[in-house]
């Protein structure tokens, strides 16, 4: 198998991009993207995204993406896997680059979720639950989230105030990232004084519906230097999936998938949680923060809101997570958002987080969550300059 | 790059299956699948789609069909490519073994067009077209083909009714094909009777909505033989794109992404034209047929119809075409066609096509388009036994 490396990165603003389409949100993050990378053609395009039919009344995004670069002519497909579509986009161009199909490969992620023409971006959004048992109950998808977090919270004892600081520390660090959609503080009072969307999540634990686009291009890691001052290679990747319903889990309280995705990525990376400098986290909900953190192994059962109490999420901590902002505070442009992990992680890795800037960032991870949980893809970034 | 083959095939009758969900449809052909490769495990699973969102209500199909085949943990995504999804999950399946990413993929198609609980099934089909500049002027699929259609009669001077084998021959072959929608035998007459849809399409010119699922079992060629008595080898496969809408291609009676993908696939194959034994086209409306003819080098350009005049598309003649019934007659479940097209091809060259089972079946091609041609794909497969 051929080892795969980034080459180049780009994205657009997150935001509520009222004035700007789908397709001119994908042109610009792939335009920045492929300048990024100094090139101007490639072999395949691959087009994360879970909810253009609906929001948009486009499908065929593959094409339509291609088409609007003045690529038409290469492979170009759409996928999708609810809101962790723009990760396997990337993933799906990995396999692209490794199996010889492809040399150069540009893998991205765009959403317009503001502005629809069809569905209401909510019931949209429930699409990526189980909608034979789960929505036809009437179930959102933040009440789903909100399900979880108050089993959490009584299951070991947790209370609403000790997840403040996973929206603190993205919005911490939210502040200097120009792409940000939000780009102010938020104090553990303010998340305590803000309203209650499903009882017990919060405003300030939920992500913003918003737009974006994000890319990358990939290429053979045995060349890239060749192509690009500082390449990222792509160390592990795996996808794993879950029962789509939660009642479906033998544990609802267990990401099963996030075990399963984060395991294998480790095996192909060849080390353990404890070589990970920083986690690029799904943090969609405050409650998708702390069970990731344990199911990738960085926290005990029931100890992940320990982790952002004690204060090791930050910057400064033992594993800094979201470091660009976050899904809280960047954003959350649903088949987007995996692909804007990535970008943020090869600025970590390149040395171009700007104030944001990780003293230690060799070796990075992302993890990006579909649904409530059923489908989890994880992966290791490491810096090859 | 490892060689890929198929080692199993499944799929359900095609038609309007109004009890039956989409769930329970990918869960029928995959299974099937499963027990002719003799396989109960794989280790990813790529479903093709183009409408589950707007007609069924639910997206994360990959993780969907992972959890009802009782497979849950392996990595599993929805591949959309408009009506060509369904090769396209094969197409993705094949990089996965061909990476080394995995051994044994399941990759199939599935499609539910009846009973939708969102957008009329018309409207929804539009979303393959351009939303924008297509679909914002009030064209249906259905015109988009007609417009096409009219300008290859006016360009070459053929008259409606020299389109007739196409239909006549897909009925023919379908007669024979328990999966096939339409088992009945259509004449000319009827076929010049038909009652027009969009003025010069008739209703005989066109595939129908329906519902189906076909599947896929794949595996590193260098050891199928000992796992399927008779596997078929995946020789050429490549996706090409074009402007998504018609009024954007500088020639829109020549698919160049149909040009495009052969090429590819017969390069890839190490083959002619001359070599294909058959060919399952998409023959969604007789005007494609004909385009794809030529766009694939059998037939010079304006000649594709001669071929069907000539009885050069029977299960006799020359190169045969539809030889289940195609998209005309056997149905057209969009993102399972591919699926069902390369079922087929792969039943011909195992000599398992019954009735139909052609004389010589060494080398068969299959292409399957998205769109009115802005995404086509091509495999050519050989039959290892």
């Amino acid at each position: 198998m051929r080892e795969v490396a980034i080459i180049g990165i780009g994205q657009t603003p997150v935001g509520e991009h009222w004035t700007t389409s789908l397709r001119h949100l994908a042109f610009e993050a792939a335009r920045n993207a492929l300048r990024d990378a100094n090139v101007d053609k490639v072999d395949a395009i691959y087009v994360g995204n879970m909810l253009s039919g609906e929001i948009t009344g486009q499908e065929h995004l593959g094409a339509l993406v291609a088409d609007f670069l003045g690529l038409s002519g290469v492979e170009a497909l759409k996928i999708e896997a609810a809101c962790a579509s723009g990760s396997a986009a990337v993933r799906v161009g990995t396999m692209a680059v490794a199996s010889g199909m492809a040399d150069i490969v540009l893998a991205m992620g765009v959403e317009k979720m503001t502005d629809t023409s069809g569905r209401e971006t909510t019931a949209a959004l429930a699409m990526a639950a189980d909608a034979e048992y789960e929505v036809s109950q009437g179930v959102s998808f933040v009440a789903l989230n909100a399900l979880l977090m108050r089993r959490y919270m009584y299951e070991y004892g947790w209370q609403h105030r000790d997840f403040a600081n996973f929206a603190v520390n993205a919005h911490t660090n939210g502040m200097n990232n120009p792409n940000a959609m939000f780009r102010f503080p938020v104090t553990p009072e303010a998340y305590e004084r803000s309203p209650i969307i499903s009882s017990p999540v919060g405003l300030l634990d939920a992500s913003p519906v918003c737009d974006g686009a994000a890319a990358v291009i990939l290429a053979p890691a045995e060349y890239a230097r060749t192509l690009s001052p500082a390449p990222v290679l792509i160390k592990g990747s795996a996808i794993a999936t879950a029962p789509l319903a939660i009642h479906d889990r033998p544990d609802p309280l267990v990401l099963e998938a996030a075990v399963l995705s984060a395991q294998r990525a480790y095996k192909m990376a060849g080390i353990t949680p404890a070589d990970v400098d920083f986690f690029e986290l799904h943090d969609a909900f405050a409650i998708m923060a702390a069970l990731s953190l344990e199911a990738a192994g960085f926290a005990e059962r029931g100890k992940g809101v320990q982790m952002a109490l004690d204060g090791e999420i930050t910057r400064e901590g033992r594993l800094p997570i979201s470091t660009m902002g976050g899904l809280k505070a960047r954003g959350h442009p649903v088949g987007a958002t995996g692909v804007y992990q990535i970008v943020e992680a090869a600025l970590q890795l390149r040395g171009l987080a700007g104030e944001n800037q990780l003293a230690r960032a060799r070796l990075g991870m992302t993890q990006n969550i579909g649904g409530s949980g059923a489908t989890i893809i994880t992966h290791i970034l490491e810096s090859l300059a």
